[in-house]
């Protein structure tokens, strides 16, 4: 797929997938959201990548929606000729949301500058964000007519409680992320010029010291043990895992190396190595 | 209805409801709970109201029951001549509990001083809560032989993790609000004196700048955001609620006066133009 | 049961689980998962016991898995002759999980030293955690090849939030508890030799002040409040043990001794007095 709103490029088992709009500080398009989607499913199918680092060219980390299109940019009614367009219609912030929910691959989001509207709710579903403390951030919906997106309303409260997530909706205020600090909507605070470093960094932690299978099945018990109603039912999925687990190679390697002070060298791979109940959940069709 | 333990006035499109029985630091009774239920309907059905602040006169913000009754307070057997009485009776605190969760108004509770018993747990399923960060708050029920109600053993773990709502429910000791800083159980802690002044503006922010179809919905997503498994559930409502919210004369608005660097003029109301499909969420009936 | 790998005592109707293996830094074997699930059992049937303390003897609380069988100590292959292996295992960590879960009386976690691994994990499902600020803690299953168990996944996130749960298990990190201020893991950081007289101070004033049948019967609420979808549901659970509480000799109990300003003297049993609809909840059989 040609790369005309982000780039991309892969380091040290990094990937960095860039929003490349600087001009219009890396304002969302309908190309953008392809693109997101189309590199958040190469990710999670290359086991040369460890894990990923999205971060924003220029100041801006991104503006949200292009507005370019003025009052009618959120009215689809003319790409939907049928008359089932309410039912037939799918967020775009969502699809990416979910892609990166799903990616085998830890997902950080380096939130160099400002992030409002589907550039803040599109992060929420990544597994951490760094932001720069002074960056502007605005869950501006309610303040444009419009509502939350991105599958926001499931992740947000998930993030920083009740409270403060109805707070940021129902005013649709602006906001400084270093207000939000220990709120846990941001892993990290930092001067805006060390938050991708610090994202990379911890990227190359997670690529330099971890067995990638036992990565890419942690992070899909901690998402779906959100959904999980009772400890029991995770206990069952956890036995198997970890049962499943207890015996690969990874296992054997991680504790003789811990035990030997020396580097671990993981093998699975988490394209070809899964276990074969994986995935263990259901998921409504989308 | 006429109003004997509260006071109702509507000012700048906020409505401000007073807890008001000062001589008994607004101690709640079954008259109380009936005026705030009646309150909190008539405001979800008023279009001139945005936004809705609970506070208390006096001091205190709500001392809990009134316990005048003595230790035969909450013996509710002779109010029930049946002998179905334990599966008829419907507790009192939860009753404005849910009338507020239900509200498609943005409920702040401005809590002046001391809360305790229903008096905080009341509160917990408002959307934002500002105290004075000298007052006495407690969850005492356990201190009196009984147990927390008001549906708070849903709301208070989704506001402060489960760690500190167990601390708070076990122990039944009464704590100052400045102790819970970054708990999440406070939107703002801040002076007696400065807690209403503060909640009212935060109301009037939202009557200010937001579209109150915006709001009644972008509450109830996040609400009901939190009873919903997993995030593709979320996306197909988001995806909705989107869709339909993009097209309507609030959101041309509100990117028209953005572009334009105007306050916005939105028209449309949170009785009259729902969308067909709200309420989308199913509930037991209680 | 003869007690090898623990040690307890009662006192002050708090019951002290100590982890005793201090030369190998109290690490996790079978025969202390069998100690504690005993010690557990004991005390949720034990009416002299009010609330439960879990320490480590010497300078660690619990390093984790002992490792001595090296890299094949989590093949549990051999143990299981039967094809059925993968669905019959049981991991060994929830298992004291959910014994501290299903526990009647609070369980606090005082932890003294370092806590790694499921030296971590099995007091994520506690009612209460202390720490000493400077001691090391890991979630360290992925730089070992396996994955968070100990129903981990499900409490983490109820704990923390999403995005510092996702950041502490996808690095596998080892940090300070200190780091983890106000991020709601730990109720209290102190200094190392302040943990264990702290936690026991906790227990007493819950066995002080409070009623046995109100926190055994609060402790469930919460737990299971959070698997509920919706507050109507926690709703109803709410008013039939509120309703049944309200008329027990332990309500006017508390009620009569807050007004006559003295100590309450509680008689209920939480054990003989218990509702006859308790437990309400259904779980899935481990």
């Amino acid at each position: 797929m040609e790369l005309l709103h982000t780039t991309y490029q892969v380091q040290d088992r990094v990937g960095l997938i860039t929003l490349n709009r600087p001009e219009r500080m890396n304002a969302f398009t309908v190309q953008m959201r392809n693109e997101l989607l189309y590199l958040l499913g190469e990710a999670d199918q290359d086991d040369q990548v460890r894990a990923l680092v999205v971060t924003g060219a220029g100041r801006a980390f991104c503006a949200g929606m292009d507005l370019a299109a003025g009052g009618s940019t959120f009215d689809y009614t003319s790409r939907y000729p049928q008359e089932d367009s309410l039912s037939r219609h799918r967020d775009g912030g969502g699809q990416v949301a979910l892609a990166a929910y799903n990616c085998r691959k830890p997902v950080i989001a380096a939130m160099n500058g400002p992030a409002v509207g589907v550039g803040l709710t599109m992060t929420l579903a990544m597994d951490m964000r760094l932001a720069a403390e002074d960056a502007k951030m605005g869950l501006v919906f309610t303040q444009r007519g419009l509502v939350p997106e991105a599958c926001s309303s499931w992740f947000l409260t998930r993030l920083v409680g009740a409270g403060k997530a109805l707070e940021l909706v129902c005013t649709g205020r602006v906001f400084r992320a270093g207000e939000m600090a220990d709120s846990g909507l941001f892993n990290h605070l930092l001067p805006a010029d060390q938050v991708l470093p610090k994202a990379l960094e911890l990227a190359r932690e997670i690529a330099a010291n971890t067995s990638a299978t036992s990565v890419a099945l942690a992070k899909a018990m901690l998402w779906h043990g959100l959904g999980e109603p009772d400890p029991q039912s995770v206990h069952l999925i956890d036995s198997k895992v970890f049962y499943w687990a207890g015996r690969q190679p990874d296992a054997a390697e991680g504790i003789q190396s811990f035990l030997e002070k020396r580097p671990p060298e993981f093998k699975l791979s988490p394209t070809k190595d899964m276990p074969d109940f994986y995935p263990w959940w259901k998921e409504p069709k989308v």
